[in-house]
């Protein structure tokens, strides 16, 4: 696998040795350009007004975990580094906007004096680290600069974590609820909402927690591992022996005859055996074509045969087809590897597949040492891959009601995230010149929680996290062996003390333009796929089960300060109107 | 607005005068490589048994409207011929894929001999014109050619086909809902899957029926009106009078005095009224601040202010503050746009803001002939915009409980297609080597309808769309007048004779590589954005309503010819395996 030369460290221009600027993102459209309207005409607005210099600070979060859950991984902060690392309006990007009907009345010394000019040089962000397992209202990146360009990047920055932490997330809970031993594909390419939405789904649920995708395009990007092996076309396709060309597979010269013989005598060898075992019954007519089918493709492919055995019938016909192929293969000197299933009750056919091949050994075993031999570990060797329609829910129904299946191939439901197909992350106002913002709602839910804050997890004495904390910018960071008061940010009622065994700092600086860009130590430390996929394991493990349970999971602790408490509520009653009773 | 240079006429390539090469995707992600890998390990297999030259035919179909309709809109088609125009492994994606994983046990002179010269030059494709409303079953696609090279596009074709068909289907019955009136607009990028989910969601929504999109990148690749005001960061970002630099507008010399003193005199005109009216009172307290970030708005864009009101109260504070800039504004000589509300009630909220701006131009009317004529038709030319989580279901309800909303932003639910993420497209092969090819399931609904076939849609008198019929390629078409049999292609009793007024052509060539292209006449006639769009609106005008309605649509009938279904059935019975009763 390549990894894309965007992504390699050497390719990264160093700006002095503690900062780096980065490359362009994966996606070529994620460009200034790329917004929406209205971050033009606040711009504008703020410009005209002259505030657009004002220091100004934003957090990006999200209020609610998605899938009725209550943990989210957060993605997307590489992407939104390179996209400030190259943020800029290009020649043609000003052209564009000036011809828009919004710009007619715009002094065209907007365009001229600050959009062609504005970069992020003067902008700060600090991030929590891509593939951490995150919360409601903890800032995932909190953006401080002019308020004219901090306003800029809002909707791109969402567009690039929102999707991304979302498909991590759904895949990260796929991976939790068929465990580590499974292999899970990502196959989600052909539904996937656009080209971005396939190519950035292969990549984040590669980062949450699956093996490998069926997306070439994703795999050379991103370095990711791709799997296939053949559709039910390439079994409709074959229905001649005539249809195979070149027969001899390694020691083998005429294959498809062996094939066809290797088929024979597993039918003599079953139908003869005194077992009563309905696997065995079961196999009666099997389909030619498909054995043609399978054999074309074991020549293709002798060391790594998997096949597709539902197109007629997988019990019938599937299963004995892809046992004679894979023995000739076997007889051939080669291993097969197994076989994938694309309908039906993937539960009773993945354990009907198994106990027909252990049939298998046993009816052959009576054969001669010849077949016995061939047949030997047939069973416990054969890899059974399952694709049909698959999601977190089928996930747990198979494991309640038994399988035998050691891969999923998992498309729609991962890609489209069809639970719920969306993040609802924000970008909000928190600071302007150093001044505390506070953004009311009549749902509660909905209130932000003002200023600039330092963000801290605090660990128990087992490693687990016990409760995010929230700070004034100014209050002193809690210590390991020290006391912490922890407040819920709205309900007054709600407080504990935690003494932490380990304080993690959870907002790091990952850019600074006036320095130059990157901290080189963060994105050496923190930035790329396998590490941000390393991440998402170890964070999920350390984490209590009844946050990770899929049925109602107990809510992880988001807290504040006392200071931070007091400061948001009377900020909040400074602003809120006394309504008039009558 | 300028469209995307690649779409235009003059820069397509001349192959003949009859047919013309396209240029790339609007996402140049859309290759070759953006692919399944059991493509390529398929198409090596063919390779490998020399069977990829062989003539293959595949109907790109779904079977199942979306959105519990039963109408979907077909789109893609542009993209999908510019991908066919310029399908080509470029030397580093071979580089790629000759190091995976997969490609250990190829033959090199695949790579080199086949994939690498491989190219759509032996491709025809018969397509819907896109914008079309289209069924299930009927092909929207035919693509004929080599069967390695037809294999090859597939994953290709359905991620730029289904996206695109979901969203624009999505967006018609939004239309649909609302009415020809209402301005739909759509503001999803953030939330969407991906960079270029939202980019395609806002061309959709385009063709589907939306009027204007918030996204720049969209409005510049494409065209499509780009719309935007401000956010609630820009209110929260004023909170003094000093916020504003410069309040020259036009004639007047101090917009903000000026604007504070109309806000003194809407009060006074509104609670000295004898007025019992419910607006009238909600009029009390206002929020300075935002008086200050809309009088900053209004300096900005005195031609087209439209204001957010939601920030603090939508009726106690923002529309009064509203009011009072607007009519500044007349009174400098310009012309307010409206408000957009983005929480609360719409239907009340929308009402009530009608009704206080209706009862504020009568109590104006009592100070004077001067405020008298600022405040004529405030009420009238006012533009309310709703945007808070519209999907076609909240739009419905507004319908039945009454609104007074002009336009309605939609985002997450119109782009993530939230009640349905997926558009379950499949490509199908139905023919190889003339011979027709039919895919078995136990599930009729997944029964193909084997061979190439010719698709009409035949129209009663008052031009309604009747029933599209399929026909088997050397049948005759079906003429206006003459009495055709329409039999459900799976279901014996269900049969109708009709005669049609009108007669279309369902599937037209739009790609034939031997001729060098897409022929130019269908290129000029049937492609591009603004006529796909107006294809979408005549055509769903066409249909019955009870076809179109929300709650139990009646199902379009989609037919076979008598010689089809006979083939169908013949072919059926042929290769089911008949299963033995015990």
């Amino acid at each position: 696998m390549v990894s894309d030369e965007r992504d390699r460290d050497d390719d990264v221009h160093s700006q002095d040795q503690q900062h780096i600027k980065l490359p362009p993102c994966s996606n070529n459209l994620a460009t200034a350009l790329l917004t929406d309207a209205y971050q033009i005409t606040m711009a504008y607005a703020y410009w005209k007004n002259n505030t657009h210099e004002r220091t100004a600070s934003f957090d990006l979060l999200f209020r609610k975990n998605p899938f009725g859950g209550e943990f989210t991984i957060f993605c997307g902060l590489e992407e939104s580094l390179k996209f400030v690392s190259n943020f800029k309006f290009t020649r043609q990007d000003v052209k564009y906007l000036r011809e828009c009907d919004f710009a007619k009345e715009m002094d065209p010394r907007f365009f001229d004096e600050y959009l062609s000019s504005v970069d992020c040089s003067k902008i700060t962000i600090e991030g929590i680290k891509e593939g951490t397992v995150v919360f409601p209202r903890v800032p995932l990146i909190h953006v401080s600069g002019p308020l004219g360009v901090t306003q800029l990047l809002e909707t791109t920055l969402l567009t690039l974590i929102n999707y991304a932490s979302l498909v991590a997330t759904n895949a990260a809970r796929h991976r939790l609820t068929c465990g580590d031993e499974a292999q899970l594909l990502e196959f989600g390419l052909r539904r996937a909402q656009g080209v971005d939405g396939g190519v950035s789904a292969s990549r984040y649920a590669y980062v949450g927690g699956f093996d490998a995708t069926s997306n070439c395009e994703a795999g050379r990007q991103f370095g990711i591992p791709v799997r296939g092996t053949h559709a039910h076309s390439f079994v409709q396709a074959h229905s001649k022996w005539d249809d195979i060309h070149g027969r001899k597979v390694g020691e083998c010269e005429d294959f498809c005859k062996e094939a066809r013989e290797m088929l024979k005598e597993l039918r003599e060898a079953m139908v003869s055996s005194d077992s009563n075992n309905s696997a065995a019954y079961q196999f009666g007519e099997t389909n030619e074509s498909e054995l043609i089918s399978f054999c074309a493709y074991a020549i293709a492919f002798p060391n790594s045969f998997l096949a597709l055995i539902d197109t007629y019938d997988t019990l019938k016909s599937g299963t004995p087809n892809y046992v004679a192929v894979a023995l000739t293969l076997k007889k051939c000197g080669f291993q097969p590897v197994g076989v994938r299933i694309d309908s039906g009750d993937l539960s009773y056919l993945s354990l009907m597949i198994r106990e027909f091949m252990i049939e298998a050994e046993k009816c052959l075993e009576r054969r001669g040492k010849h077949f016995s031999l061939l047949a030997k570990g047939l069973a416990a060797e054969t890899k059974i891959t399952a694709s049909n329609d698959i999601n977190e829910t089928v996930l747990r129904e198979l494991k309640q009601s038994g399988h035998s299946i050691d891969a999923f191939g998992i498309g729609t439901h991962l890609v489209t995230c069809m639970a719920q197909p969306a993040l609802g992350c924000v970008y909000k106002l928190v600071e302007i010149d150093k001044t505390p913002r506070i953004k009311l709602s009549e749902d509660v839910e909905k209130v932000t929680i003002p200023g600039k804050k330092k963000c801290y997890r605090l660990y128990g004495k087992i490693g687990e996290p016990i409760v995010d904390v929230m700070l004034r910018e100014d209050e002193k960071e809690p210590k390991v062996g020290e006391r912490v008061l922890c407040r819920h940010p709205f309900l007054e009622g709600k407080r504990a003390f935690v003494t932490p065994a380990k304080v993690e700092k959870l907002l790091l600086v990952c850019w600074d333009g006036e320095k130059g860009g990157c901290p080189r130590k963060f994105y050496e430390e923190s930035v790329g796929l396998e590490k941000s996929r390393l991440r998402v394991k170890e964070q999920v493990k350390l984490m209590r089960a009844d946050h990770l349970r899929y049925t109602n999971p107990t809510p992880y602790k988001v807290s504040v300060s006392g200071d931070l408490y007091q400061f948001t509520h009377q900020l909040w009653l400074d602003n809120l109107p006394a309504r008039e009773l009558t």
